[in-house]
């Protein structure tokens, strides 16, 4: 055996059984990397004679696979926290919405941003997620709202895959929300997001479609037509579904095939029969209902019970979810929806690369995989779900490549 | 003027008007320190001529006050996340008791470490609070429940003050659980707890006294006693009060001119009107109360209406709220129990130095005050309270000392 790197003196947690095998915890172990790919791995005792340009040893920290963060809209420019000032003093949604704040705040800033200053501002928060062994981002557009804008977000998504040791899903949120020159004419707006597929696609900017189904978003009519457009061009579809009522959004996308429907607090048994049935992810986004203090948990129990893979991601938008800690929207996951620490785990990184449709590639420790782990200094993988604003996470490597995240 | 050390290129968040003034907010300001000590500070154009050692350039970021955290158990041994991570998975409380968790699991780890071992345990907890800018932290006793071991936990603290940069107050917490050992006889404990008060104050391990007034912990009446002991020893008192039930602790701790009364969910208009009277600080623990589900929250409002100053804080402990991020505790206080920005911030400034009985040395920016400052990339004060799981922290100074939080 010849490999380039050896990482040893580690605990693993494989998370190769999914839901139903634990952690898929290996002690005392050894995990070996070729070409960038996990080449070997195991008890360190039932390691093959042979030779690593590279061995670092693990100091016993625990080794799980990066961290997924499958669901964020983090590339963005301006901030809310006036308007979260101003309505913790008093201000009701009309005040702020006639001072110009909300959703069009955030379009406004980040149209007027070059793709530089849009890049220069998301760029700390993406930093903070990679200093918690974060090693694959979802990144969506959806506040351009028009075809300059919407390519805009994503090339600046693109470029941090390219300038930042992460790898970047970039999404298609054309229909994100209603641009105010289309006031009154959404159906017209929805024609115009389904034409901007083809040129963003042939930039190859756009790994997925997704759409925001809600009485405030888009109707089922609309984001079917989205969908539809995005097949014609190969493009898998998610969705932003039920998280303010029920749209049937679920089975919407769950019948064309959806990698992930996301939010789902008021899903219905029927969209997860449905979800279940296509293997669809639910995404599940404990930052928005605890920042906007809702109260209806999405159905942890009957996901649960029929098999729907869950995943769970921070959300991070400046309107509803301002959060940009995985390790945080784990904690939540348990302590506001009861989930396990398991489930939490897997949540980001099996489910959350199932999610993405990149379940191939990443997400589990297993030989061929992609060699991003993280590392931590942990007694036990539980911890994880278990701290509240503490993040252990002592290393992280990318196809093989070790850093130091406090070097970020 | 001849200063030490000069910061320019700063906006300051003085604090210095508590609630009623706002941020205190200088645009385009420079502070200067002498002898570890705010010596001058207002409008950079309005600087006298002066000369400086050493001048810092803060690139334009905000400078407050180093932040306290006024409540923590920080110092323990053990890891409660196997309780976490069982009651998920469906364990009662039974169970956990049963198989010797809760707090006396605590008790035993705390008890059973050697005082390093105790230091290295609590010193990841303590860097995580000082790379967001925290300059003060109080650490309560309360895990060892006999002389030795208490007084073990109080050098420990006093280590931590001496070794990092940070100052610690220290909290005898001895009447904070009965120990097994005293089954059945807790008046006898308590005697036991009066007792320790002469040798611990002794060594000079014990800013203040504290005890767990409740249903679970100790009666009114064996509270008073504590606290008659500790004023016997010319010691402040502050309270665990009110949390779980209305046990009339805020008033005991109001009529001993107690610094503070912390928890609080259960809080009665006595209560109010006996803290406002008194100026007794509340110190508001929302961790707590999100990690337990908690659904009773503290009367804000009417602590507001009274003007009883408000702290905000971590209580960093292993059961109730393993939290180590105090930016974290201002947005829960602002998003669960609607405190403004600007409530929050003063709750780990200014009102939290009042809960140690620090606030003529600490809290806020004024002349002859500790040059304890935290440095921060944000646009606006706001931005503090408002981002979840981020850390915009870009620098500490500790009795005018420079330091990156990064380099921690
Ligand atoms: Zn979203
Ligand atoms: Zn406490």
């Amino acid at each position: 055996m010849a490999w380039d790197v050896l990482f040893t003196n580690v605990h693993l947690a494989t998370m190769a059984n999914g839901d139903s095998g634990g952690y898929g915890e290996i002690l005392d172990a050894a995990i070996a990397v070729r070409d960038g790919r996990i080449a070997w791995l195991g008890p360190r005792a039932a390691l093959p004679d042979g030779q690593a340009a590279t061995v670092h040893d693990g100091g016993g920290c625990w080794l799980t696979p990066g961290l997924i963060d499958c669901h964020t809209h983090i590339v963005h420019a301006g901030s809310r926290s006036g308007e979260f000032e101003a309505r913790l003093n008093g201000a009701t949604y009309e005040d702020i919405a006639r001072a110009g704040g909300g959703i069009m705040s955030t379009v406004r800033a980040t149209r007027a941003a070059s793709a530089d200053e849009l890049l220069a501002q998301s760029l700390p928060r993406v930093h903070s997620l990679l200093a918690e062994g974060v090693t694959t981002i979802e990144i969506k557009s959806g506040y351009g709202l028009d075809l300059e804008n919407e390519a805009k977000m994503l090339r600046v998504a693109r470029r941090i895959g390219r300038e930042l040791p992460v790898q970047v899903a970039t999404t298609f949120l054309g229909a994100h929300a209603l641009p105010p020159e289309y006031a009154g004419r959404a159906d017209d707006y929805i024609d115009a997001v389904c034409a901007m597929i083809a040129p963003l696609a042939g930039e190859g900017l756009v790994d997925a479609v997704d759409a925001f189904c809600e009485r405030i978003g888009f109707s089922h009519e609309q984001t079917e037509r989205v969908f539809q457009a995005a097949h014609a061009h190969g493009l898998p579809v998610k969705l932003h579904a039920e998280q303010l009522s029920d749209q049937r959004g679920a089975e919407l996308v769950a019948r064309y095939d959806g990698l992930s429907a996301d939010h789902l607090e008021h899903l219905s048994s029927e969209g997860i029969a449905a979800m279940a049935a296509a293997g669809t992810v639910a995404v599940l986004l404990p930052g928005a209902y605890y920042f906007l203090r809702d109260t209806n948990a999405p159905p942890v129990s009957a996901l649960r019970a029929l098999g729907v893979p869950m995943a769970v991601s921070t959300d991070c938008n400046p309107g509803t979810s301002p959060m940009t800690s995985v390790l945080l929207a784990m904690n939540m996951a348990c302590t506001l929806w009861r989930l396990t620490p398991q489930e939490a785990l897997a949540g980001c990184t099996v489910h959350a690369a199932r999610a993405l449709g990149r379940h191939d590639q990443v997400g589990t420790l297993a030989v061929g995989k992609r060699a991003d782990f993280a590392l931590w200094r942990i007694d036990r993988p539980g911890e994880l779900a278990y701290a509240i604003g503490f993040n252990p996470c002592r290393g992280v490597v990318n196809a093989g490549v070790w850093r130091s995240p406090r070097g970020l």
